[in-house]
């Protein structure tokens, strides 16, 4: 079983609130990442894919398919957007980083699965101080 | 001639636009950068300082006196922002790289002269892939 | 299962060597590393947690209390310290970063718990060519 | 159970080709990587190992060890070479970073297991933007 | 005066040689990066431009034209390719960092001047230990 | 003319004060830098050297030279070493970084020019937050 990692970026406003608390309230849990005139992220994205090493290729996943994948299901839909308001999968989510490595696996898993492989980590930094990953 | 560089972060929302530019005219010129709905970016700043090495103490510049200028002068005002529309110093200008580095010289020189001093250089990274150089 | 890390750093001093062993012994097995006189490192620190997500705030732990720990419970008590001879948690304790690692875990395992999540790894780099990862 | 990972870097040529398949295959599968003039990287190689810490040493494995090893059985023999003329224990596989991965996890997991701990995980970075992971 | 900086990288092969000079003598001078197989590195570009704020743009140039002249005059002339066989503008130079250097400084200066602006700085890194910088 | 920069690091312990001083005074002006128990950092180094390009080696200067330099007059000086207590160049001098690069410029400028090359800058970060250059 080998791993192989992809790194990308793309840049995003974002506030976290929940719309049935009050100012207050939303300011007490989410401190300034609360602000209603929203603030942005350069996200980096680490997408990793397990699978068996390929005897022809000697690849797990040809990184231009992965490449495209990435590209076409999660950074143009991401990149220079707000992702309150205009990312679909992340509707009626809470735009935490937790949930948008969720959101990202959930594009994720099926296009990489059609190319043969298996959908094994999505982590998303935020700043350089914090990240999260997700095992599905 | 000694010069001392400070590394701060901050996370803001913006967007390039025109107000008298039709949105076809700033899509044209800024790109997905002029997104109505916002983006933003995990903004790197780098304040360098130069001046004569203080006999007594080893140093340009005592790092703490820097640290809070930067801090009560830039950051607190940036961090966290919608930099259109938050962000006093910003009001009037485009909300590019350059014109930031502009007004962030123009909060430090002063207070950085008051403690013997003298501001050099205002770097701003906005991306990992693109940053501007402002010495005043 | 979600995970979330959260990067601090520190900066402390210290040396590798056996009280029993006589200074030949502690050079051959410690190199450099035994300097009577110390040296010292700029340690960087990642917390990792694992939860669920919590469904109100999209959190697994909230950062704000996450830094707060480790901040109050490991930071304080390392940064600009000699780690041999000042840091409570380190005493009896050889001053490798295998044991630091060690030490830290027990800091923050229960505090973490009282936050209703779980320490997952510690990990704490001493240079940019090694560090040690530690999962309890 | 404990942890401890070596950085170390090395630069090499290579090329991703099959000898069998004409040169519009391989251009095909490859792209830019087939060039049969060559290009090549600055690959970047992560040991891990792990096991107990020792009580004497605090050490899972002294890194001077671990350096030795990785320098003699690895950094030699590819730093600054053709990986597909120059590196014996590459001879007869595509130079991917798959098989590069296993090919070295192959020189140092005897070795490492000679001095009382237990290779886990060989990462080598092609790129900054992927690298793959190995666990034997 | 505004300095704006893009950060570009390209995958290349090459090797230091004089064919003058006798295998013994060029390893003497060139050591391992004399080997007559090749040996390759991950380079990375800084390109520095400086010029006025535009007052319609904030721009000092436009970063789409910098990158798109960058990606057409020197990375696709460079990026997976042997540098002393492939690249014309590097034909009848020794293939050091410092020569590279000159030669993208060369492709670049009047497209930029083209553009209202003026090439400031080529920054080539060769290894993440040594890199060089030229000013014209 | 051409500048090329080597990049080393090394690690060290110091403590920031004054003799005359009581404590009161020095950690009043030096904080926890001041603490006699002493801290250490991760110093990164970058010394940057200038000069005409060779006709026959394409160098301003042979990385071989100016590596084995730094090595030999700076870095198994103050590596792994107390600076306030074992670097001889450092006696009688505040510990601080600037001092440091002071100190670190008289070392290497008259071996630098017997190489036929002259020392432009030398620049030390003592942390990821703060770093400085000296011009000579």
């Amino acid at each position: 079983m080998m791993y192989i990692t992809r790194r990308e970026t793309f840049n995003a406003a974002h506030r976290l609130f929940r719309p049935e608390w009050d100012d207050e309230k939303n300011s007490e849990v989410f401190g300034k990442c609360s602000n209603p005139q929203w603030h942005g992220h350069n996200y980096v994205l680490y997408v990793t894919v397990k699978g068996e090493v390929d005897d022809h290729t000697g690849f797990v996943i040809n990184l231009k398919d992965l490449s495209r994948i990435i590209q076409s299901r999660v950074i143009e839909r991401l990149d220079h957007k707000n992702i309150n308001l205009e990312v679909d999968f992340m509707q009626g989510r809470l735009a935490s980083t937790e949930n948008l490595a969720i959101g990202i696996w959930e594009q994720l898993e099926k296009p990489i699965q059609d190319k043969g492989a298996q959908l094994h980590c999505i982590r998303v930094e935020e700043t350089e101080k914090n990240y999260v990953s997700y095992y599905g």
